[in-house]
């Protein structure tokens, strides 16, 4: 939990850094407004009992309820961050952080705003908090929604199975493309030479040389569509490299994020394996993810008005378990409380001294612990001061009451010192401000 | 959701300073762990849709999850604090601060130890939160459960009727004594002269001298539960003289506290109100309370072993409410973000100067804005800052490129100075550090 408190703290602490203010929605949706929205993955919604009133799910992520909030709002312009939970009816495999229960961090842009520049913005927090954590090099593939399409449309593929062969594209981080090749064509139908056209394109990734590469292409610049994401690219790369990441960005055709409501650039961050990781099978797949969905708030609207929005999650499950694992490799231990100071006795009969003491302590804001038992001996409690980690000791006994005085001791130097009562707390203060 | 943050830190670092460590459990828990814990109110819980696998239920509070929890990791010693949602199914009327989905605030502190320390430290803990939030005066009342009950046996209550009984006192904050005493003689068929006695007992509170009076009682001292109970009272005011907070608790026999597992001490804090906000109807009920429950833990434990707790709750809902209604009374505004600059130029075609500024200034950890248009007018620049309360401004344009320089602009006295560029962010984080 400490280390799970750290990381989200960061997380955030970017996304005020940007401008955003905190909104938070309910755990609950009515069950209507979160079908059609999620693919393929739509059997992983928890429904409620119908135990009378309306019928109710419980949210499968924060950007659908983000575009219900919006739309029902009536709120045409926002920049905000959500912490919560999330829920998924998937067979936990703890191993890959994937739960049933988890927690996303979400940063949206919601607003008619001019190209790119805050599409640009949440790279540059994904770059942010990723080199924040330390996590090691990590690279964030870019695509568009609309070349996707226009690359689907001149490779041949029937615009009735964009949608199918788009989360078998989806899967090319998990598995081969001959494996993909042979689900598009088998179990959806296309043409062989369709796949190969796809499969063509798919394997490219590269810079803004590919981009430029990809507007000469005979087939894709006779799309237009696909030229609209092209240029959206160009401008994006522009705006990159002025925020200095742009060699932490790679433009990759076979990036396809499966969800239906992204409509133009996609990205997603992988972590890059060390060769001493790759030979462990240390696979984390994607630690964020986001993009650009401009319809998604339309379809709340009863008008239909459309806000157009761009966001990023941190898939910060994935990033404890790296991090936890790591620790133990390492072998870290990390203490699970912020106590500062202890208050201990030798001597017996001493509960009112230690509980006027604390007390003091506390009203001063200092974080204390003491013992629950009348009579504690003073090597229990030296013990319990090292096994949590707590730096400080205050020591009080029969001769130090009579001469108003206290002894300070440090858990790690095993120093002691004596200090007149009624100057502990600045003492305490001064020691704690030093270390 | 600022107003929310702010309480809910103050909440966290008062449970930190008393040593807690943050413990999460799932939004999720069997049906069967939550069945007949809750006495009157299971009624309320949330049931999940059966789509296969076991039969859940969303938790009610975060003390029963805590419990189990514990029986089902053998924990038998731990101090921790819980800020989560809980659902219960309630007809929202938002003015009293109750919803369906609501935030706790959980500390408890489980395992065996020597009498009414533990349980002074949540009342101190109490105080020191209700004192630090400022929400003006209070009163925490305290009781005991087995006081309850002996003096519903001395009165002459049956046994089988006790939590009947108990669910009717519990209401003698909302309702009178007189309203109190028809339920229970008209629909809870206790006989008249039973009522009158048990009348007699639950209009009396108090401080130490109550509890010795009590001690007095004919008919309570006759009763070993009672007494026990008054035993237990008589140490925890002598932790709480020592605490120095005595004066803010009130023995008082009328608390009752509907839920079925505490088992010992119990407490509820109440504001206490204004004159002026008494004409108002400016009724806000309890604000934090909890107790001693020393047999839930066994509930859970497949051999019944018992881990004895005892914790309190902080009611932040109630808590926002009030916080919110003070604030709409006062006419206070408040910053929804914490954005500190904002990068504003006069000139058209300047957007790559101010991404290149604004990076550099995230890259430097301060937080900064800027509007995702290419050609904003200089005016709406300067009102945005305005409306949002951002108190700095750096103005970049042709003249101060040629020169080298920037200029820092202060919202609120709307001076000017010019700055080396190289020197921009030293001097912003000197401005910052200063205000």
């Amino acid at each position: 939990m400490v280390v799970r408190e750290k990381i989200l703290d960061m997380v955030v602490g970017c996304f005020k850094r940007h401008g955003a203010k905190r909104l938070d929605t309910p755990a609950f949706e009515l069950k209507e407004m979160l079908t059609e929205k999620y693919g393929e993955d739509s059997g992983l919604i928890y429904d409620l009992k119908d135990q009378g009133g309306e019928l109710l799910s419980l949210r499968y992520d924060l950007t659908v309820p983000f575009a219900r909030y919006l739309a029902m709002n009536k709120v045409k312009k926002m920049k905000r961050y959500h912490v919560g939970k999330v829920w998924r009816r998937e067979s936990p495999t703890i191993v890959q952080g994937r739960y049933r229960e988890f927690c996303q961090c979400d940063f949206d842009i919601a607003g008619q705003f001019d190209p790119m520049i805050p599409d640009a913005e949440c790279l540059k927090i994904m770059c942010e908090i990723l080199s924040g954590l330390q996590l090691g090099d990590f690279i964030i593939k870019v695509n568009d929604r609309r070349i996707l399409d226009g690359m689907f449309a001149v490779c041949g593929v029937p615009e009735s199975k964009f949608h199918a062969i788009c989360s078998s594209i989806d899967k090319l981080d998990k598995i081969s493309w001959k494996d993909v090749r042979h689900e598009i064509v088998a179990k959806k139908g296309l043409a062989p030479e369709v796949a190969d056209r796809i499969g063509d394109y798919v394997q490219c990734h590269g810079g803004v040389s590919l981009i430029e590469q990809m507007f000469q292409d005979p087939r894709l610049s006779q799309n237009k569509q696909a030229l609209d994401g092209l240029g959206d690219l160009r401008l994006l790369f522009e705006y990159l490299t002025l925020f200095g990441i742009a060699e932490k960005i790679s433009f990759d055709l076979s990036l396809a994020r499966g969800l239906d409501y992204y409509t133009g650039v996609i990205y997603e961050a992988v972590l890059l394996q060390t060769p001493a990781q790759a030979q462990e099978s240390f696979n984390v797949g994607s630690v964020a993810a986001g993009g650009r969905y401009d319809k998604l708030v339309g379809m709340f609207d009863p008008k239909g008005h459309k806000v157009p929005c761009v966001g990023l999650s941190i898939g910060v499950e994935r990033i404890f378990s790296i991090v936890e694992q790591r620790m133990k490799t390492f072998g870290q231990k990390i203490r699970t409380t912020e106590t500062q100071v202890f208050v201990a006795t030798p001597q017996k009969n001493f509960i009112h001294e230690r509980l006027k003491l604390i007390a003091e302590l506390w009203d001063a804001g200092i974080k204390a612990e003491l013992l629950y038992k009348n009579n504690p001996k003073l090597l229990t409690q030296l013990h319990y001061c090292e096994d949590m980690g707590i730096p400080l000791v205050v020591i009080i006994g029969e001769q130090e009451m009579k001469e108003g005085i206290i002894k300070l001791r440090s858990v790690a130097s095993r120093e002691e010192v004596a200090i007149k009562r009624e100057n502990l707390v600045a003492e305490i203060q001064k020691r704690l401000s030093e270390s």
